[in-house]
């Protein structure tokens, strides 16, 4: 039995950055394939901080990677985003479009 | 007891499709009573493709369906999608709202 | 050993809501402390209803709460809400960055 990448649970990382950033952190991550594909989104985001509910403009990267790529991937996200504690989310899928979980395993590995 | 339809755990369905073909495969997927509800969300997505980084606008489809008709949409999908790999996975909530679940159920069962 | 809050798994609360609403549904649960953070995103919405497809434009929130809050703001978001039949959606994250979830644990409990 040979155990192919795809096989294991495939990681959907949320991470939300400043707009003037999005792309260059999306094109990092492609570019050394530590996602396959980053969809971003236009978002609003209310929080708290020092007792203060605040609102900014941010854009939301759903970068599409492997189990394998995950850690690698949060460390980078790490090192190019812009703020000391960013959010960045792991959400496993439950099924994957075989097809299309082949490409994004090559993609990466 | 009665084993009801939205005990199981209910699946968002997250497929990227070109804007032109937005409107035409969201549709569907309700008229089909394949999707109770699909939400669109704009979205640019990075990705390499014979080895150069693409930028492409693009939707989000979020289809809100059911795990007796996962198989069905996913099918239907790619019948609808122009693409030959389309992005189409499968994640699973962990609780719903009671009667948006069985709304949900009864628009697809 | 000390359990702390961030070790469960943290849920994000996907909520569909009217574009007039989004502004007081996000900022009552931020100010509340029923959620850290909340993205909001634009979307449009195709549904079933009495037999007819619809289309709508509505806001999807993405709330980022805790495990032990999650029952309230649900609760919360049911008495703000102004459709009796409301998206609540709970997707539980299998990772969260440690020095993000401890803020959002902190933000909240």
């Amino acid at each position: 039995m040979i155990r192919r990448a795809y096989q294991k649970p495939m990681p959907t990382t949320y991470v939300t950055v400043p707009p003037e950033h999005a792309d260059e952190i999306a094109e990092t991550l492609v570019e050394e394939r530590l996602a396959a594909c980053v969809n971003r989104v236009a978002t609003n985001s209310t929080y708290r901080w020092d007792g203060e509910v605040h609102h900014d403009d941010e854009v939301v990267l759903l970068a599409k990677t492997t189990d394998g790529a995950y850690e690698a991937l949060e460390e980078r996200v790490l090192e190019l985003h812009p703020h000391e504690v960013p959010c960045i989310e792991r959400f496993d899928e439950s099924h994957v479009l075989e097809s299309f979980a082949e490409w994004r395993a090559e993609s990466i590995e």
